[in-house]
């Protein structure tokens, strides 16, 4: 069975760089990797992902949120995560459902017990052999994405960074939890840390996940 | 507890047009009246409803339209007709839930018991007074479409009209059975009448609600 490996985190705690320098490094292993990103990664997730994250005037109430974050997640798994696992390739994803849990659920005060139903339907039951958590104490993640913003311009503003401290430490208080919860199906890495000791970090462990499976000789 | 009144029926059937006449013969009783279309009615709903019905290219998945509706609708409960109806004032809606049971359950073939818990969350409970169905046979109101746009190309093309006339038939199907299932929540009507007719035996039946509750004097 392929792997599905997803990436969470705050802002700013290097998800992107990470999972770009895991997909290069099992390439040239050999492995067939695709990479994606959420929400987007379709042409329907992206027209969503404008809405979602470009737009400021449109008020988005939380239940109207986490259905368009599943719309776009219900698209991805439809048209391109379930077709690659299917074709046996490897897929990471820059976010995924845990991400609605932390965010939509924590973040904004909605019960577990409401979105996981929801989830299950958008995602048709698929869910991730492994989630990498780059862990980055919330006031240290909001603070790397302004100082990026000021000294770069690389990285736009988008919606959550209006977002209080308050909400990112309730995101930060609900991955500790959803961790608790199910500790095999998350590894925890400390993304202070220099890049490519987090690069090490991580692709030492998806080695170890498979070779646990038999697909990568020992 | 004032009123909210729903308008189910095919593209075609005069959904628009009946609305805007009970609108008016409502207000000119003197009733504080809101008119609303589904998707839409708020600037997120619009911003969807674009997605929806104008982009042929995102070739969504039945789960992924299925949440963008709910999305949208999620909105509009939240930002207008749950604030409305706490002001008192009488909600009319051009498509509300029973849409997605209609068109994404029996149209596309998905569950109905994966669809009402999702509409319940999208809508936080609310359901109408009533639903006025205007019933108009699939192939009649396909063609009405047709002619409409080669006629005077007054309305689009929207991505529902690309739907074959299999889908329609099991739509209409569908709203059948929902009206079996509570005969006291839907008042039917030929939508095959002119619009005259079919405007007054609208306004015969709201004044009917009205009156049982007191609100208008008989």
């Amino acid at each position: 069975m392929p792997h599905f490996i997803t990436f969470e985190g705050p802002e700013g705690s290097g998800k992107t760089t990470q999972m770009a320098l895991l997909q290069e490094a099992l390439i040239q292993e050999g492995q067939d990797v695709v990479a994606l990103r959420e929400p987007g990664g379709t042409v329907a997730g992206e027209a969503i992902r404008q809405l979602l994250l470009d737009r400021s005037d449109l008020d988005l109430h939380a239940r109207a949120e986490t259905l368009l974050f599943n719309a776009a997640r219900a698209q991805l798994v439809e048209q391109v995560i379930g077709p690659a696992l299917a074709q046996g390739q490897m897929v990471l994803c820059d976010r995924f459902a845990d991400s609605t849990l932390a965010y939509q659920g924590f973040g904004l005060g909605q019960p577990l017990t409401a979105l996981v139903p929801l989830i299950a339907y958008a995602t048709a039951g698929l869910t991730p052999s492994l989630r990498i958590y780059l862990n980055l104490p919330p006031a240290t993640g909001l603070q790397r994405v302004q100082q990026g913003q000021a000294a770069s311009h690389l990285r736009e503003w988008n919606r959550l960074d209006a977002k209080d401290l308050a909400y990112h430490k309730a995101v930060y208080a609900g991955y500790q939890e959803l961790m608790n919860r199910d500790p095999a199906g998350w590894h925890e890495v400390d993304a202070r840390q220099p890049p490519a000791i987090i690069h090490e970090e991580i692709l030492e462990t998806v080695h170890a996940l498979l070779h646990k499976e038999g697909q990568v000789p020992a």
